[in-house]
């Protein structure tokens, strides 16, 4: 059943949660119906009433215990993660780790909701008032996730919103509800208010009907850049949180230690087979290296073979769906008929696809400009660092992007011009730590995660001056 | 003329402004066309290329000119305000003043963008990687500013924008282009790069098809809410800080100076004939000093003569036009005849409305759910303080309240309690110094103004994370 | 034995340790001696090679361990502290709790010591130049705590020290030696390495050796005033913070809830048998509620009956010795013969002073001007507020001061007006919660403790400035 | 005559200012004596009851106005400096235009005291009770000044002091006091509070009683490390900061940009004469390139002729006095009879020294251990980064060091291992902006400058506890 103002509730209407692995069918869920939607949504604002006078010592105690519960729980969820998605037992187990840890770290924040004093005194119509600004909680939650990290990106959205003192409700992607169910199992354990805990698997169409309603005060949404910006444009005077897709680039320069960065580049655009917000999906690599590079990553790319994700090892899973796979292979065909060259992969079998190296792909090509979502990577020259930046700006997306250099020049140069959310060096852009701020710009998104920055997005600021004549 | 990429231009189409104490024509503007509009994005966008590489000492020294330039033309400045706009001489004055520090502030900001390094190692993960963010300009900045205030709330958009290193369009409201215009040229005198300086008087159509239009980066919109709240949601995937109306509350407790708080609340809610947005509009009495208060405020309000603007001393001028105290007039009428009663005023002439005060307004109507924006204010008595919040807290709209006391505990329980952006103590929430962060919750806008705020909402992070292995 | 390097010590040398309530010794450790001071030395300087390369997620690690530590053996440390410092048992049970979250807090912080990156470009001078400033541990912490919360202070400062990455060397009170190398062997079980944990009971005189010399980086000396100042003036070119003594004031204003007032004054009097440095000394009435609160004070005064410190609800324990005992009465005693009217205790038995409240005391004497540090205190009517701020500030110390007020302007006026690290509004100027900066001004001491403050004070910034030409 | 309480006083006590240049007598000026010490603390303590209540906008104003007034006096400011230091003038030009910024700074500086509201409620303890923090003036400020940059040093100290609120007592080198006396005239017209105004030129003797004396609260001094590491030994209570001497040392890579280095190194070690704290003084060259630098430095040292300081052009001046340079030369010389090889320079003739380079000398020799304050600079090779950065550590100060490298990994490691209280990269030790922090470790100082930095040390924190029960 889902949860409802921290309780179990049914409805007549199913979801089929399938183990993309063998596409059988794994579990069923009951599915959220309007009016479902509707007691979640009073339920959450009577819950807000409570969450907002939480102390901060009662907020990390509910995180901290929330936190312990999952790392206490860390077998069923990964059992759990590599059934609803396919995901790759290592990977599950690395998943469950980091969402305890982003539950911890939001502990952490929870009792630093510190303000600010300001001098209003610059001017003398300042004379005699102080300023005091303070962050307060900004009400019910809206947390839509998806597929392919259910239960960190969900931990992301959930974690800071209790320690800003909201109330939430959850709405998991359909393909995976489980994990979110089980974390808001969990939540009820810990003394957080039971009418804030909402948990609803749903209709798209159901969702979309709470995004424009206006009791709700932030809509926190992880997903497609479609789905996200059209949601945006419905949610009314609501604030939104948007992470949506990218295309990430990353450049290896002449001076760069290549093993390295060819080792990392070969899991950046492999792990979750590809399904990453931030997976690598464009290489760019300096003239000079750029034979050298792409016989290493063939070879990298032709050893990974995909295997059963329950076993321990296995580094290649499944896609998370047969029509995922088509797209993808849909994209690959089409660059493979415009000129590109297929130097690996593009083989499949059930919902695995090999994986994909493509050089000679042109600028407009889906391989490109659109994200991919599978373990299917490009390879392109370049002359200068200006080019190579200039053809990674020429995409509709910027979220994040990497170099492999050594050059305290070029590293300011790519951070200053690069049009990114966020840049990473000498490592690949599919970097995050669940502290550090991330989100991007153009069409891959607005505001910041991590739980620092969403609080401060699940916030809102409020002035008090205080004249003393 | 107007300015495109600061030069002056000219059109076919022109904009007559009328001096709302005679209703004659003082001036006329030409008005910018749809090609026009397109020639200023473009010159924007090129001028942003160099506006974003300006250093910090660069921009401070442009601002400061800037600063000085206004206060240099002051005389002409105030003639502009006079006559565009109705403003009354002294009013005139001080909103040159505080143009002149507005800038003054941005200039001072604009030296102090600093960021902040992250220890990325709280997880194992983030070990030997370091994390630094920054913010850099975000584009060409869109300005739409309202008639009541031109020059300083123009000041308040180009100063932040200038000093986080953006481009502009600034487009003046219709019935006050005058002062906007004056800005502009004098800006190009400082240096600043001429594509970035655009301000075009244009039609409200010619202005949403630049609200939609990608090129444009940031909407920084002060104006009504209807038009603010319609623009956001046509303006795509761009940030927008809006900035809209308020029907501004007041509490008088049993424990306040009568006296002090009387001649406050006659300032708060008759300057600029209340044509303000956070203009004294509710003024809310413990029981104990109703009566007393009710007869100082009448008494105060009807020693206020509506006069002529030019006169240096005259307290009181016209509304802006016609229309504007037609539309008041309408709203006191509905009110006098659903049981309010007029205590003084709803007296006019010519453009002018006396000073009216208003009692026993019941909640729904207009004069208490709407914004008067002249002259106006109701008065209500109250028995607790949780009874005055939860009346001030029944309305669309959360700007700033205020709250005349000298209990902590009241004003600790009214700051909290109270949902607005600004809660002044001890003075009207009218009351606005140019440094502190200025904005409102529900319908009366998003985002905050205060050159340390806006160039905030300006400007976009953008992590840099070195990896050191 | 103690422990230097992690490794448990003996000496030839003893210290007793013996139980205020009965004068009867309870315990003996070995008194380092010189040669195991230089061991300490050596030994922390070879650890602070590994402390300061120590992770923020390493840090934390270690420092909760300690905390859930500290926690599990709860019952020991509280029969440790009713042993060797004579405290109530309630009070020994509080202490613990707090150094649970004291050492908690410090681990919060350890993941908190972010950086600035500041613009230079302000001048022509810094174009092109980016300044970054980050803090580093500064070395090996020389950690003196006094007998009165010999388990909480040495948290105060072993916390912070290991959160800043330092090593560090604890020298406790001879009085109170077991619950800091209970502490100690806390710690040498988390990981944290064993070079880094030296803590060692020795003479004054050994103490000031190693105050005195170069390699010790940071003393941290919580204690007298007279020894602390002139350890700080043998401390040579490294940093001191020191927390002495107060003769700590409240106000009681004539708009205070005389009950509330009066109960917090007897407990900020009384607990510790008022060896705080923080205990209500003086207090100051407002001559309309003067007569009234004297009573009310005396009345409570007279029910708190001193007791057995093993006894769950006894208030009241013992002093630290006869000594002390002694000089408290001497200081009552003078007080006496020079006009100032006992209204109750003076009484002793054993080593119990009864609570003793003084009306009528002059300022030049003792217990108006020194610290008492025992269940004493003085009362005194004022007219004014500025008289009675006169008086507070006419003390050789500025530790904490109180006020009971509701007034805002009161509040503003006694914050600005009053000298002293810190002031508290409606409690006791004995407040302190293990998160805020605590220190005092004048007499007092120099620097602030609390997790936060206390790792600034032990860190040393290192600016880096980036040229990019 | 000095300046007491902002007015003009005479002694019967003369200081004599000679001109480096021709050792001829330029002025006199009259010396303080004890009780015109007493006087002036005495004013200041007067003129701190006004200054510490200073708004922000005063103090903004009075500092802006003193920046645009020593502009306006620049061209006497250049004549006294070159009179009274012997500095060429085109750093005394430079100097007058730092000290205009420095104020400049003061002045933006002064308005973002600012202060922080922190959350009590990190434990129930806490629960109700809110924490702010703001910083308070300190009382009066003693500034002792050397006579490298009499200007803007004198500037660094009085900017903060009047920014943060304080009043002071300025001390200038007996060499050259012209300047400081100038400054505090300047300061007079500002509208800053006459008493606070004290410029006394007087004997060590006098200065260190002042030193000593209670009623003052800070202590700034620039100067030799002996005497300031004695000053504040015998300073009681009160704070100290420091800024002492250095001897600076500098990397070149191997993979630098040697033209580039040798030019800037060039700068750093013969500007002013080499009378800067911050002078190259050390250089370390990477084996590979270490013959290809010194050959190219040699050139470059032979190429700079002392010459006249009237004359603009001219890049070296005299030394302050022929004492002055029998010490650099004993040292050079000391070096030469150890084995060290005088590869240029060493020549002098009056109290100019020619620009000195060596080769060779080992690491216990003056001319490495101590501060030369001379155009003298050594070189030596070295194989590692790790070697290079053991030699820099091996001296008893640590001010500022630089490295010429790209590699970002040489930068971290330098910048982590190197002990100094900046590090600069691709640029010269020697470098200063005067926004920046700037200050040492060990032998060379405590506390930092820079106006943001001194005002934090020149104000004193007080916390705030506000419950509300």
């Amino acid at each position: 059943g889902f949860i409802i103002g921290g309780e179990i509730k049914k409805s007549s209407d199913f979801i089929d949660v399938i183990y993309p692995y063998t596409d059988e069918r794994f579990a069923s869920v009951y599915s959220a119906s309007e009016s479902d939607a509707e007691d979640a949504i009073i339920s959450s604002q009577k819950g807000f009433l409570k969450t907002k006078k939480l102390k901060s010592y009662q907020k990390r105690r509910i995180l901290e215990k929330l936190s312990d519960l999952i790392c206490e729980h860390k077998d069923l969820f990964v059992e759990i993660l590599i059934k609803e998605g396919g995901k790759v037992r290592d990977l599950s187990s690395a998943e469950v780790e980091r969402a305890v840890e982003t539950i911890k770290i939001s502990a952490e924040e929870s009792v630093r909701m510190d303000g600010d004093i300001i001098s209003l005194d610059r001017t003398i119509q300042g004379e005699d008032h102080t300023g005091l600004i303070r962050r307060f909680p900004i009400g019910t939650v809206l947390a839509i996730t998806p597929f392919n990290y259910p239960l960190n990106l969900a931990c992301h959205k959930i974690g800071p919103a209790i320690a800003a003192g909201n109330s939430f409700i959850l709405k998991p992607a359909s393909k995976t509800p489980l994990s979110a169910l089980l974390l808001g199992h969990l939540l009820i354990k810990t003394g957080y208010p039971k009418d804030a805990v909402n948990v609803i698997p749903c209709s798209s169409k159901t969702a979309e009907n709470m995004v424009t309603d206006d009791r709700i005060s932030y809509l926190s949404f992880t997903g497609s850049p479609a789905v996200g910006w059209h949601l945006k444009s419905v949610a009314g005077r609501k604030k939104a949180g948007l992470e949506l897709g990218g295309n990430a680039a990353v450049i290896v320069h002449s001076d760069a230690d290549l093993n390295y960065a060819a080792e990392k580049i070969t899991t950046g655009a492999l792990a979750n087979a590809g399904q990453v917000c931030i997976s690598v999906q464009r290489i760019f690599a300096h003239k000079k290296i750029y034979e050298e590079l792409l016989k290493s990553l063939k070879e990298r790319f032709e050893k990974v073979i995909p295997g059963d994700p329950e076993r321990s090892g296995v580094m290649l899973g499944p896609l998370i769906s047969k029509d995922a796979l088509k797209e993808a292979l849909s994209k690959i065909d089409e660059a493979e008929q415009n000129g590109a060259k297929i130097l690996c992969g593009k083989k499949f079998e059930n919902n695995f696809l090999y994986p994909t190296l493509i050089s000679d792909a042109s600028i407009e090509l889906a391989v490109s400009q659109t994200e991919i979502f599978a373990p299917a990577a490009t390879i392109s020259p370049y002359n200068t660092l200006e080019e190579a930046i200039e053809k990674i700006n020429n995409s509709p997306f910027g979220l994040q992007a990497g170099i492999f250099t050594k050059d305290i020049g070029n590293i300011r140069f790519f951070y200053e011009e690069t049009y990114a959310g966020g840049i990473i060096v000498n490592d690949i852009p599919t970097y995050r730590v669940d502290c550090m701020p991330y989100g991007g710009v153009k069409m891959s998104g607005s505001g910041r995660e991590g739980p620092r920055y969403a609080i401060r997005e699940m916030t809102e600021e409020k002035l008090l001056v205080i004249n003393n004549p």
